[in-house]
């Protein structure tokens, strides 16, 4: 398993988009999955239940805190979630730091959940 | 570890409660942990990232998916978190079902995360 994950909602939406519009979910997830690497998967995903507020996606690692972000430019996200990615995986306490993260992971966060070990 | 554990944000308000008011998550953490049990843990945890749209809690099962609800009562939403954690605990394909799926678990829906693992 490599050390971190991005799942990607394929289904989302924008508000606003024509009904006949490529999906922007499905955009996000091909902009993503070409960042994938050894130190980083990249998961479509059909549905992550933030349906009001895609294109949606989460970051996860091993023993660490897991994001989910809302509210991503399909066209632009994909960069910020593979720093995400990375500031996770190199981050003491598996919890992804505030300084340094990109913007849209500031203002898109939608939850995050421990591990199921916290407290440790 | 426990088959399943239930993450209860303490920190949560509801939009319009008083400044001094008892912390809404807080209450519903305290409904919480006495249900904890040999099959359920319950943790209360500082913040889910869920700010607006609180009290939150979330459910982690080992190897399944993540669930994460929101504008909980926090007077009424304990036992319903316990039923939801039955439920995924004993899913197959660790997915919680709609079918059955407590109310405030249908409605309160923020996010759900796959496994590391996925897709299997």
């Amino acid at each position: 398993m490599p050390p971190v994950t991005v799942f990607v909602c394929t289904t989302c939406r924008r508000s606003g988009d024509a009904e006949d519009a490529p999906r922007a979910g499905a955009t996000l997830a091909a902009k993503a999955e070409p960042l994938a690497g050894p130190d980083l998967a990249v998961r479509p995903v059909e549905c992550l239940g933030n349906c009001s507020r895609g294109p949606t996606a989460a970051i996860a690692v091993p023993g660490g805190w897991t994001y989910v972000f809302g509210n991503l430019d399909p066209a632009e996200a994909a960069p910020a979630l593979q720093e995400g990615a990375r500031l996770l995986a190199a981050a003491e306490g598996q919890v992804m730091p505030w300084r340094g993260r990109p913007e849209p992971l500031k203002r898109g966060l939608i939850a995050r959940i421990p591990p199921l070990e916290f407290p440790a």
